[in-house]
């Protein structure tokens, strides 16, 4: 009986929150002495008995999941990062968080601190040529994986991302149907699943248009803002002159349309731009982005309840789940203007 | 004689980095086992002795740092996070970030899993309200705390940050030099040490040059591109029509220059606006922001340090140390243009 009562009724009953009444019993430091033993007394009083070593045991959970990505500052990754925070806060799971910059090496430092501290489980964006053992091996050693953003292929743990090839191909579809015939690609790489299957989304919607793929549209390696922002003068010198182009994600977009200002040309009327991910910052450009909605926020938050599930012992579907991207048309996309 | 191979030593020998001979001699499930026993032998034959709980107790270390801010995904936090990650890589540290969101319930949460894991030292900006309390309570149970962003009244662990009043000086000093008498400041609270030190920093210098600081003038709260984007319609409709904007920071900045354009204005020329951070995005962005350098690379670096020292058994100097910013002036400001 005793054992049904909840942290929450001790917060309640003492106005304090359910944080502070775990963190009092197990006699955490960071909780003031006086609310400690007025916290403790209470539970003594309504007959709770907390006991943390018989908690871990029941449990067998740390409390704690591991979080990886290529760079927490991409507000993509912030976006997913929100969204898992909080579905884990629900669960009363602590996150933390680390960078692999698609180093192996930082990437297999941070696995085995969770699997020194015991930790529950990892969502990671894996890093470029993560092998499949990789993953295997944490999960053999009792450390769920989650994957989003990237799949690593042989690795049988659930992938949580959009759908690429689909998505690009929206905002290519879009291009073409103003009437853009001469269409760039600007930004990403081949080394990822992502990169590989947004390129074959452009070329597949040009193909489809019966539109031949110029390799020298190819604007290949920009992902950031500033990459986005210093590969203007080439899109510009690409010799047939482009009238669009379609870039990586909103960040190289966003960048191109400052590069392209810089240039003296109007983004939106002088070259049509389309994004991808449709981060907040995209409606708020100038000139407002038109992109493509990336699903981010169901990317987290599926990742986070396909964890929680596989912790608390359910089974997990293991055939991928695309998210199916939406175009959002803005003001960075028009009619084609020639540029002389 | 044996204890003195180093790690850089059987590596170098194998071809393999030392992070893979770390955690091959300690057994780690991510290195693959041939590659493991191919270490270890090797490991065995030049007489190099490993013993984890041995080197544990040697070092009384665990090798982790714990890094809480309030938002990762502020660039700002982005950049003191990388100089931070640069200067642990170099000692080996792992590195585990959290987010409190300016919630004391997250942070002492965050903080009490460090103390659980037994983490070296903790970073951290402080949330809101943090007591000294806490801070003390941390160092108390052997997890020294190092500072950065914000100080803790009464704490008395080193800090790192700028000099904030002395920053939003140098751009509102500008902006007066260029004939500027009506300047608004969009942004910022007087929660925080840093809200209330730049908005003396405004006052200041207003009254330094004889203009009477009018309230309405001040538009507090946005600390985001978002929040700067939404409040471009309040600084327009301040009865006197203010010529400027000292903006909280470059994100603000640049929401406001966003939300100017979406309103028919030329911001650089019809309204000249300051930013703050000089985040890499200031200098690409359309125009490019002026803006005042807040050290953020200078905050991580020099907070690591501080703690790596203590964690080495240094002393710290405590006083505080704060760092001299600079005026970057670029295209967002000009000389004053009345608006109709």
């Amino acid at each position: 009986m005793a054992q049904k009562i909840k942290l929450s009724t001790i917060a309640d009953a003492l106005g304090v929150s359910t944080a502070t009444v775990s963190l009092a019993l197990r006699d955490s430091p960071l909780v003031a002495g006086s609310t400690r033993e007025r916290i403790k007394e209470h539970a003594r009083a309504i007959g709770y008995i907390y006991n943390r070593r018989a908690a871990s045991l029941r449990t067998s959970r740390s409390g704690i999941v591991g979080v990886v990505v290529h760079d927490i500052m991409n507000p993509f990754f912030a976006e997913i990062l929100r969204s898992i925070e909080t579905e884990l806060d629900r669960s009363r799971q602590t996150f933390i968080l680390s960078n692999h910059y698609d180093q192996l090496e930082k990437q297999r430092t941070f696995l085995d601190t969770l699997l020194q501290l015991g930790a529950d489980g990892v969502i990671m964006s894996p890093a470029i040529g993560t092998p499949a053992a990789d993953i295997g091996m944490a999960e053999d050693n009792g450390l769920p994986v989650v994957l989003i953003a990237r799949e690593v292929v042989g690795a049988e743990v659930p992938v949580f991302r959009g759908n690429d090839a689909f998505g690009v191909g929206l905002a290519t579809d879009h291009l073409i149907s103003l009437g853009h015939r001469r269409i760039a690609m600007v930004g990403g790489t081949d080394q990822t699943s992502t990169g590989r299957d947004r390129y074959q989304g452009y070329v597949a919607a040009m193909e489809r248009a019966g539109i031949p793929v110029d390799p020298s549209w190819r604007v290949a390696g920009p992902r950031t803002k500033l990459a986005g922002f210093e590969a203007a003068p080439r899109f510009l010198d690409i010799a047939d002159k482009p009238t669009a182009a379609v870039c990586w994600n909103d960040l190289v977009a966003i960048g191109l349309m400052n590069g392209l200002a810089r240039a003296g040309l109007v983004p939106g009327v002088d070259v049509s731009v389309t994004g991808y991910d449709d981060l907040e910052e995209a409606s708020i450009a100038t000139p407002a982005l038109t992109t493509v909605w990336n699903g981010q926020r169901e990317v987290g938050r599926r990742a986070a309840r396909a964890l929680l599930d596989r912790l608390n012992g359910a089974t997990v579907q293991l055939p991928q789940d695309l998210i199916t991207p939406e175009l959002h048309v803005r003001q960075s996309t028009g009619e084609p203007v020639e540029r002389s």
